[in-house]
């Protein structure tokens, strides 16, 4: 049985590079089921994804499929040794039955750098200008709303507190730090290689109580489920701005909800949600805050980089025994 | 007769500055005008405007009283000598008639730049990502469109070219060279203190070949009434963007909506228009363009700054003779 890479999720843009990666040194196939069962039963003897060592992965599958919980990372057979996720966050597959299951996970750091810190960046001047009420108001013919000015600021010269400084918030503190903001953070370890002007703050509370808006960069795992609650937001000045591009759960949206609607925060600006596509029918009724639809990596430059590096990975693994971008749960067993 | 400041517009941020800056000098007193005839009758003999030596000036009045336009500048008695324009375009004061009648006038430079510019990064940010579409489509309780990937892009490694490279393109060329973008730039003559990753180019048509979006930054003037016109507009790429967050004006409207018909632009984004605050319907039909209701200074921070800076202008005229933020077209003759 010659071995197999199942593409399992949308190539939209890295076509030639699959030719180029993959085509020359392994058979690869497709996704094309409908349900979980018939996935499953396409690793099995004469299935259609069967000899399947490494997966190319997104999140596009789970319509069909559902997430990569336990118990369909545990139906997989033994042939599967790598899953190369395309996307920097992997909250829809359970690493630790991989783990378990001898199966190493390989992300696109980097690749979403750009884009998701980009993304926050837009949310910030929206939030500090009242952009998306405004541009509301142009298209509904009314022009603009009074009194915007006095509720409205410039960036420069505020404060952004950055909550995990990745690649994705180093890379949002290099965009914040051209106007200039003064740049604080805090991650579980003082960054070595982040340049003096990013301030760490090896305490939560002593960081936020400065921050004009905090930017939550944090992936969403077991440890980071509802991180920002009550207390956190409290912390907080009144009148500071949230901005969530990571995961909607990381922040207690019923605790930020109450925060908006008593004042205790001016506004804030979300690309993601708990329950995505849906969004809480609360967060439609404050007409300042800025809601985009999970947008952080929706471009054609950023989403070619995210599939050639997952493509790498597979080849990687194919050609080295392993890709460049473990996952930092599955670096220790290697 | 003590002499008098008149403080032609509003004043909403700057109200200690007043008490700091010019009362202890001179009398201050307030536009109270309900029209142009009422506003000219003040300053004759025992009206309430008698004795203005200087004006503090906005558009505010302009409902009221109209544009600053010959007939009423040359009603101005001999004693008015300098109007301090509160914002960085002056196009609504005829600065060839003031001088005939030698009143110097001074605009709010610098004071706008870091606003301005913020806004002119915002509309790139929305309109290479498609954000207004994104946030319509969440509003509507419809998530996001499809296929938006594909029309979609970084501002990273794209061109970015501005035509007007003053206080407000050069702090737009620092924020975008964050990313980086590459800066290509045109004006009269070449800036001697640009950096050097800024290109000259002193033919316009070699620049706009070259840009993947084109930002307007030129001040609104006889010369430059229709300056972005069908020629220019043609000689950008296929699929480029403008950016306009100068004056409505400064385009051939009806040429930029011809190319977004036909597809010559992918889009646009928008902070002015040529007969605010009414907006050209035929805009409102394209969907993927960015339109803002002149937002480029509306925040307390900036507005605080300028009113500060107009202010500076009139006490500096009442001690020294004359401020420091003399238009061009006045510069000549001190």
């Amino acid at each position: 049985m010659a071995p197999k890479v199942l593409i399992c999720g949308i190539i939209a843009w890295a076509d030639d590079e699959i030719k180029e990666l993959l085509a020359p040194i392994v058979e690869v196939v497709y996704f094309d089921s409908t349900d979980r069962k018939d996935f499953l039963q396409g690793f099995q003897s004469g299935g259609k994804y069967e000899g399947t060592v490494a997966m190319f992965r997104d999140n596009n599958v789970t319509d069909k499929i559902g997430i990569f919980d336990k118990e369909l990372v545990d139906a997989f057979p033994s042939t599967v040794k790598w899953i190369a996720h395309n996307g920097a966050g992997y909250d829809q597959i359970d690493v630790k039955a991989c783990k378990a299951n001898g199966i190493t996970v390989s992300n696109t750091p980097g690749a979403v750098d750009d884009a998701s810190a980009t993304t926050a960046l837009y949310l910030i001047i929206s939030t500090f200008r009242n952009y998306s009420i405004s541009e509301r108001y142009l298209r509904d013919v009314k022009w603009k709303p009074d009194g915007l000015a006095a509720r409205s600021h410039d960036l420069t010269g505020h404060t952004l507190a950055i909550l995990g400084l990745g690649g994705i918030g180093m890379r949002l503190a290099e965009l914040a730090h051209a106007f200039p903001m003064r740049i604080i953070y805090h991650s579980r370890h003082k960054v070595a290689d982040a340049p003096e002007w990013c301030e760490y703050f090896e305490n939560v509370e002593e960081m936020l109580v400065q921050a004009d808006v905090l930017s939550v960069n944090v992936p969403l795992n077991p440890e980071t489920v509802g991180l920002v609650g009550e207390k956190w937001i409290r912390a907080l000045k009144k009148g500071a701005i949230i901005i969530n591009t990571a995961r909607g759960k990381v922040i207690d949206e019923e605790a930020m909800i109450r925060a908006l609607q008593d004042g205790h925060l001016a506004s804030v600006g979300l690309d993601v949600y708990p329950n995505e596509p849906e969004v809480n029918p609360k967060l439609l009724e404050f007409p300042y805050i800025t809601l985009l639809p999970h947008m952080g990596t929706e471009n054609q430059d950023t989403q070619r980089k995210m599939e050639v590096r997952a493509l790498t990975n597979v080849r990687d693994f194919l050609t080295n025994g392993k890709g460049k971008d473990i996952i930092p749960e599955h670096r220790s067993k290697l």
